[in-house]
């Protein structure tokens, strides 16, 4: 058993908080001052937990397991949005090093040890999981490295251009706890979340192309409204996507804007954007041959012509189902709700799902909030979250060793 | 019979088109240099039209027949919209001037003579119709010279501020001559539109309050999204507006926006503009109930709250009925087809119109564009045109006389 020390986990959460403190929240983006001053104090942290700690060039701070040939990986990022929330991936960094300090404490006589990685600009402040991404070979060295702002001091502080990289044989696993940044687990009255997969993303850009004509002379039926392409294309998404998509299935309509913009003048020009998001890539099929369709009938009716692009495509990453049944036996045995559901943000741990078998456990967000200085979660969720997460390790460490 | 000449009245009209010309248009926007020289060199026609003519303080040029003590007032406006057409309003002021020649040539022995007047600012960019508001007395003298750019050199072309205005006991009907700025005629392949009246206008500013929230973890149905409110008000404008609307009702959602407008995020906000115009004031007050009660009924219901404003009433105006059988009778004498219709733009004519008889008669415009380089008249109907105008007026001068 991984007896975890809840005070020290909470004083190490807020004293990390402290680093680029903001209201309730912190400002601590990728590369700043104060990310880099936090980045040495995990650093710091990692090694009086025992683990042998450093920087590489990108920012990813990597604490080894000094003794094990073989380990589990945990970790997530500290860096944050501009005025994000304290805990975020703060909290999965911060569960990696209680884990490690409860194991320096009390050791346990297995093969398999922990390592823990902070990652660099998880929210992609120059490039989304940059650090995710150079640790697990997506980037080349040179490559991670040149995307470094040259005024940032992380490269003072590693020294030579070293980057980390995860190690093939070593690393079996990668487990990763996080904020949920969603209602759900507070809505079902579950205290720990997990992540059956993180969701595909489809982004769609529309535009329609009417004429500009006096909206008090030009007679209705002999109008080209720009707008009017467009609105009853989302008449479209809110009728067919509830048909077409799943219980989680979610979608957005963000952005909506007409030219030239008066009162007055039938609208020549409209833009929007689509997006929608399913842990199953048939459905976010579906929904875009709809979208597709239903252009095309419109166009071939209609005078005003509606174009339509994708533009961001992401894939689903299922998360390893033997991991989501270590969280869920964890869950079981401290006798805590838990919810399968799916991430529709996006983790680091989308970017190592593809070298190792990889899983995220969510803690509940009061209100849902997220990316925003009003982010929390109770105590009580993130010390019963740690014991879930220290006991799914557990299990995990001794299966395979 | 007031025989107009066609060579004089196009060789005027393309002479006007001259100051502030512009590709195939006019850039002759009230109070700039071109302006003031147009109104100089119209001032100079109606004095060479053996009228007595003065430009006064806000710019209006007022051609006054010297011997009558009874008159029918004709003309419109010379100042363009910016890159605006060539006809417009100019087509009114040439028309009156042209049956100031003509009279000056086959003087007739009527006790009624005609004053040709050319209207400043109709266009409003100090203030819509403000030569014929100042004309008319709804500006008092002081005000409307107070609204005159310094920097413009209409004062110094009228001396004193002098203004001229209607004079009661004198003025016996205003009529007017324009471009319809729209495509009925054209549609109905109608010569002469006879204005019924000039539509009413109302205008309403909608807005909705939602929350940002994460548009890939936040539910469906736990979202508080503010442009879906506005996007179920769209669908309500399309689909009851032609049901409680007439034949001729127009309305436009000239603008729609959303914040924060990114794909990923919940909109927080929404706004958009939605204006309707008719010549029935009920009808009109019909489709504003109907929007407030739509609100009403979302707002009961709904988290996300919908507040809705009127921003603009501009009442209807009739036009005189006798003016508008003087032009039915006057376009079947010459055998010309005419339609009557509402007037979707507002005109010198609604301000008139509430001191004395008015009434306007339009010449088709060529595809209905307006307000643009690409503005046009057949060469034929602007001369059909001016002698259906001229017929009715050589009726009026003798039914007055």
């Amino acid at each position: 058993m991984i007896d975890i020390n809840p005070d020290r986990l909470l004083t190490h959460l807020r004293a990390l908080a402290n680093f680029g403190a903001d209201d309730h929240g912190v400002n601590r983006v990728a590369f700043t001052e104060a990310d880099v001053r936090a980045r040495r104090w995990v650093s710091e942290r990692f090694e009086e937990a025992g683990l042998r700690a450093s920087i590489d060039g990108v920012g990813n701070v990597y604490g080894r397991n000094r003794t094990s040939d073989r380990a589990i990986l945990l970790g997530s990022h500290t860096d944050s949005v501009p005025n994000g929330g304290w805990l975020d991936g703060a909290l999965g960094v911060i569960y990696g090093l209680e884990i490690a300090f409860a194991l320096r404490d009390r050791p346990v006589e297995r093969s398999v040890g922990i390592d823990v990685i902070d990652f660099q600009d998880e929210e992609g402040t120059v490039s989304p999981c940059l650090g995710s991404r150079s640790f697990c070979g997506e980037l080349s060295d040179a490559s991670a490295i040149a995307m470094v702002p040259s005024q940032s001091k992380i490269n003072r502080t590693s020294g030579a251009p070293l980057i980390h990289h995860y190690e093939r044989g070593r690393h079996l696993a990668y487990l990763e706890a996080h904020i949920e940044q969603g209602p759900k687990l507070e809505a079902a009255e579950c205290t720990v979340g997990i992540v059956r997969g993180i969701t595909g993303i489809r982004r769609f850009y529309a535009q329609a192309f009417g004429q500009a004509d006096h909206a008090g002379t030009t007679p209705m039926d002999m109008r080209r409204d720009a707008a009017r392409a467009l609105f009853d294309l989302v008449d479209h998404v809110y009728r067919e996507f509830p048909r077409i998509g799943g219980r989680d299935t979610v979608w957005n309509i963000g952005n909506f804007s007409i030219r030239p913009g008066a009162a007055n003048v039938v609208p020549q020009h409209a833009e929007m954007l689509i997006e929608c998001r399913d842990l199953d890539e048939a459905v976010l099929e579906n929904l875009e041959r709809s979208l597709h369709a239903r252009v095309q009938t419109h166009n071939a009716s209609e005078a005003v012509k509606i174009e339509i692009e994708r533009t961001v495509r992401i894939s689903t990453v299922p998360m390893s189902q033997g991991i989501v049944a270590l969280f869920e036996g964890a869950a079981h045995r401290l006798g805590q709700k838990s919810l399968p559901l799916a991430s529709g943000a996006g983790h680091d741990a989308m970017i190592v799902a593809k070298v190792m078998p990889a899983g995220m456990m969510f803690i509940p967000s009061i209100g849902g909030r997220s990316h925003s200085n009003a982010e929390d979660s109770k105590e009580a969720d993130i010390i019963s979250g740690c014991r879930v997460f220290a006991s799914a390790v557990d299990r995990l460490m001794s299966e395979s060793g």
